[in-house]
């Protein structure tokens, strides 16, 4: 069974919003071993979409499209489908009924504009849309399964979740192969680097298949394996794994959904500590990385976002004359924030920024950056060179100052940046 | 001239990554002039990005390829290139010397797998590449320019502005229409009720024509004019957009790349004073969001992740018997984080955020958040029920305390949430 994605939009093609959607849909038809070899994006066009739906029939078996179903007249899916399908749109009273009580209900009176949302073409079923007003539509044309959802995406994913990918199970029965893919997460080498550690399985292997991805300075190691059942594909990918996570050493953090932050929790909460985070560059981002895992409050203190040079002297007690003697961006500042901010929020364990993001340099050059970790067996420093932008600056340093709390914990050294 | 853009990479296919890169250079394109009406996606696989490759000669003038020319050997964008255009690989000798000694700069030794980049298809040029170590390469097939760029993108957009704009620009010369798009933001209303309010300037207008856009809560109205020049294309949009305004009031609160962030730094700076922030649920989100803008340290303090409740009580000197008279998600908490984030780290401005993420509820329902805000002249609070889960919540509240410190700046009402 193989699927396509269609996003529809015009705010997509000028880069007004990113395309979420595709990659959120493109995870969940993974696991649900679909095979999945296109995706592509459309403006709010009629003609376009209409050509890019019957390219679409021509080479899948089914056809997700998000967008395009909202209740403004730039939203052309319906009509769209229906010239695709050759059919006339319809109304439906009772649909329209219900928009009408589902925005009574929340006290507000149903822009007329609403009313769009209960057209569709002659053949479609509606799909329900328990998070909004808008329903999607389901058609076949041609051989192929359609589905046009939401492009918002809380409402989208529900209905993938909840119709689309059963119906599309159940299509397939169990005849069809399944797919397993195993992603194991790495932090700390080049994608080159990585590459070269394990060229030889890429060149071996055709099932599992090994493919590399670099992220934010991570880099994830890919490996997929085809086989008919699921218990069978991963009998495949076990030996190869064993061999990744041998070559590779501490540098693996974890596997498919282990996030960094996860991971450090998890370590945290095994070992019965809290965590406080000191922030200067990454003005934040640290402590919002930790906090959006559900459950953090159990290891997690709180922060300081010191800002101002006063804010690291008031709240976190660095003396003055370690700034003055070793500079804002320096590791005595970054080591005393650390110690600082687990002695003000009665902490074990304090990791702690100060750098120059830019794009103007602040006591050192754009990009260099101090990272501390204070537990409570040591205290540790180290200077990194962050190449890139502002964005990039933080968002490197935020990654690396995880992973080098973590890398703390466990007793590893930091190795040389 | 028609311009298309393919993103090459199995891990985009996967969700694994996002296609950042597409809406990128969508908003470059835009910019540009440049009609850009489809983007497309394919795995790591030859055969595939060839018939992709192939589609595209067939209806744009001009495909910007990404990803795929990294070191590993999942990488055959280069391969791909020469099938389609029917020409044998060749290797660059003096460009393997450049590889080397980049390495070489930086202190290390270059692994063998990074020669694969100097390989190229027969005809083809290679782009420098400023910031990384794989070229990109520009080859005409049929008639239509392909540029083949890194799909890291701090390396592809240097290329894409300093290269390949410059280039497609000089190919149109001065005949070619001229497209320009206005953003006007606003934030408070539903996408239904503002496209009602401007419902008859969609029937009547076919240039500039608008759009609608939802995203985290703001609602973009995009008004899109072509002439012949880019002034004529602005003078078409300037009275729609005086309309706009006049009926959207205090809503709209900036245009283009105006975003909330920035609006609300610059309102600070204009009145000279200092901000500070107090987040619980948003986790360091808000500081976070402030302190992404070059120069936030001119009015941002700094900020306390009050995350547990003795930090509030510590940090922040919210009184226990407050807490315990009214919950930790209450109006009378928030204004004393305000309050007391406003005291301890001296500022003028303070936001405070105190609530329940989810997906356990803390105090009070899940989705209910408390946004207080502490100026000069008063200070204000109001209880907030956001939809969805822990990460829409918590950024949907972010985005919300950012915009009520703006209005409260501006002396606006709050209205009802």
């Amino acid at each position: 069974m193989i699927v396509e994605v269609l996003a529809v939009g015009t705010e997509l093609l000028l880069g007004q919003i990113v395309n979420r959607n595709a990659a959120d849909i493109g995870t969940r038809l993974a696991d649900a071993g679909l095979n999945h070899y296109h995706q592509s994006v459309v403006g709010d066009n009629r003609a376009r979409m209409v050509e890019a739906i019957r390219l679409a029939c021509s080479r899948a078996d089914a056809l997700i499209i998000t967008g395009g179903i909202g209740p403004t007249k730039d939203d052309v899916t319906r009509e769209a489908l229906a010239d695709a399908a050759g059919v006339p749109l319809l109304f439906d009273d009772a649909f329209a009924e219900r928009l009408r009580r589902y925005w009574e209900a929340r006290g507000r009176e149903m822009p007329d504009l609403n009313l769009r949302q209960a057209q569709y073409p002659d053949g479609a079923e509606l799909i329900a849309n328990p998070k909004g007003t808008a329903p999607g539509l389901q058609i076949e044309i041609d051989g192929t399964w359609i589905f046009a959802l939401p492009g918002v995406p809380a409402e989208m994913i529900p209905m993938l979740e909840t119709d689309v990918l059963p119906f599309l199970q159940r299509q397939i029965g169990g005849d069809d192969a399944a797919v397993v893919s195993r992603l194991l997460r790495t932090w700390g080498e080049s994608e080159s680097k990585i590459g070269e550690l394990l060229d030889d399985l890429f060149e071996e292997s055709q099932n599992p298949t090994v493919a590399f991805l670099a992220s934010a300075g991570e880099i994830k190691v890919r490996l997929t394996a085809k086989a008919e059942s699921e218990a069978a594909a991963r009998a495949l990918i076990a030996p190869v794994e064993r061999t990744v996570r041998e070559r590779l050493g501490t540098r693996v953090f974890g596997a498919d959904d282990d996030i960094i932050e996860a991971v450090l929790l998890r370590m945290l909460e095994e070992r019965g500590w809290m965590l406080a985070t000191a922030e200067s560059a990454t003005g934040g981002l640290i402590a919002s990385r930790i906090t959006s895992i559900p459950g953090a409050s159990r290891v997690f203190r709180g922060g300081v976002v010191a800002y101002g040079t006063e804010v690291k002297r008031n709240q976190l007690g660095v003396p003055a004359t370690t700034i003055d003697q070793h500079g804002v961006v320096s590791e005595p500042v970054a080591i005393a924030m650390a110690k600082g901010v687990a002695a003000a929020l009665r902490a074990d364990v304090a990791v702690s920024v100060t750098g120059s993001a830019g794009p103007d340099p602040q006591d050192q050059p754009v990009g260099t950056v101090v990272v501390a970790v204070r537990t409570p067996d040591e205290v540790r420093a180290q200077t990194l060179r962050m190449p890139g932008d502002r964005e990039r600056v933080r968002t490197y340093t935020t990654t690396a100052a995880l992973h080098l709390t973590r890398l703390a914990l466990e007793g590893a050294s930091w190795g040389r940046r």
